[in-house]
């Protein structure tokens, strides 16, 4: 099995059906029921401390396991999540965020997977969710 | 037991301590052991379709329970979630969303409930929340 | 809406797909969307210090859940549990358990809801869950 | 790090404190932050269609974990569950139930992991739990 659709190709389909999300994340890699996807921190999601924001790391995971899921079933735009479960773990540094997304389970009506999150030189995770994709 | 901050006294210390959110939530109620936040839908908070993005949802869930913390212990900037767990269930109406949380525990060093998410106006949920503070 | 099955069809249905749990469980009453199904406590259920174990509680949440399904859809022993997301927040006190199960959402293909359990006499929940059950 | 205690010492460790579980789990491996634990299965633990039941699973799940956590921080009965979350995946075969467990923070207070669970001798996992211990 290899991944159906390439980092470019995912970067252009996201640019048109989220254009509001452009330039919020990087594909770093995709592969067969995987994706690494980069958040670079900016002012907006912080929270006192200078750590990254639950929500924000939230919004990552979603990313990063979308990412996966496109990869591989390709372009869909109504992949929609219908439950996520996080752990935050330890606080983040004030640098990009890595989310390293897995699929589990590649079904035709659900994808499971989980999500890896870490600061960017950090041996240890900040937070680790599980995901359910619905695929329509 | 009563409130120990008034929707007032939370709304300044949250300006104080998110600047950047200000605006973003409307805290409609607090109770002892309980909250009412109104998230105003603007462009930023969309997905394809028109309806109200997970991230979103999330940082409604999210905000909803940290007032009901706030109102039940006191200004305390350092409460942090240390788990969310999130069950989309139907497409949020094109208009304000309504978070309702609810703590059902409360003890010194967690707190744990939940939070219905509603789209104004609508009779049923469109996502429900479980999740845990970790209180310093 | 009305209850499909009453409670004496759901204990006929239950005692002939899962004659492994006879007794096990007291269905309490069933409603539309509901359920609440009573545990009584027997020595396989507790571990040191005399509580109930949390595989038991699991049990119980995930027992009263399905009731509540099949008081809503009727006969179907191949609806399975595909999430359940469980808050252990309080010592059970050593007697009957009880589990008030609710749905969210009754779709098609899914139900989801939450699961609140009680120790019989006590005014605080020692547990809540939330859970997804698919329906084939 | 090396674990703290061995698999014997782990064992005569259970034997003492959970009596009731003797025979029921048979504990494979253990190792710094992570543990694999089998539960061979008898009729008890199977649903309609000769498959596991999902309390059968939850139970093997926050056993291997318990069992990671004993190996983590040594003798220590009142490490207690505060919270499993389980996504049920596929349908495990009539055989051994795998429990691979794996504890990805370990705090003062708080033990957070996950545990990925196997039909012996199939490729693809049945079922992913995530779960938190309380550490007293």
């Amino acid at each position: 099995m290899s991944a159906k659709l390439t980092v470019g190709e995912i970067v252009d389909f996201l640019d048109e059906v989220f254009p509001q999300a452009r330039g919020l994340f990087v594909i770093e890699e995709v592969g067969p029921l995987r994706a690494r996807v980069r958040m670079p921190i900016d002012e907006q999601h912080l929270r006192p401390g200078g750590t990254v924001s639950g929500p924000a790391m939230f919004w990552l995971a979603d990313c990063a396991f979308y990412v996966a899921v496109l990869a591989s079933i390709g372009r869909e735009a109504q992949a929609v999540t219908s439950n996520m479960n996080i752990n935050f773990m330890r606080r983040p540094a004030h640098c990009d965020l890595i989310g390293d997304a897995r699929i589990l389970k590649l079904g035709r009506r659900l994808a499971v997977g989980d999500v890896t999150l870490w600061s960017e030189g950090m041996e240890q995770p900040v937070a680790h969710a599980t995901t359910t994709y619905a695929i329509p």
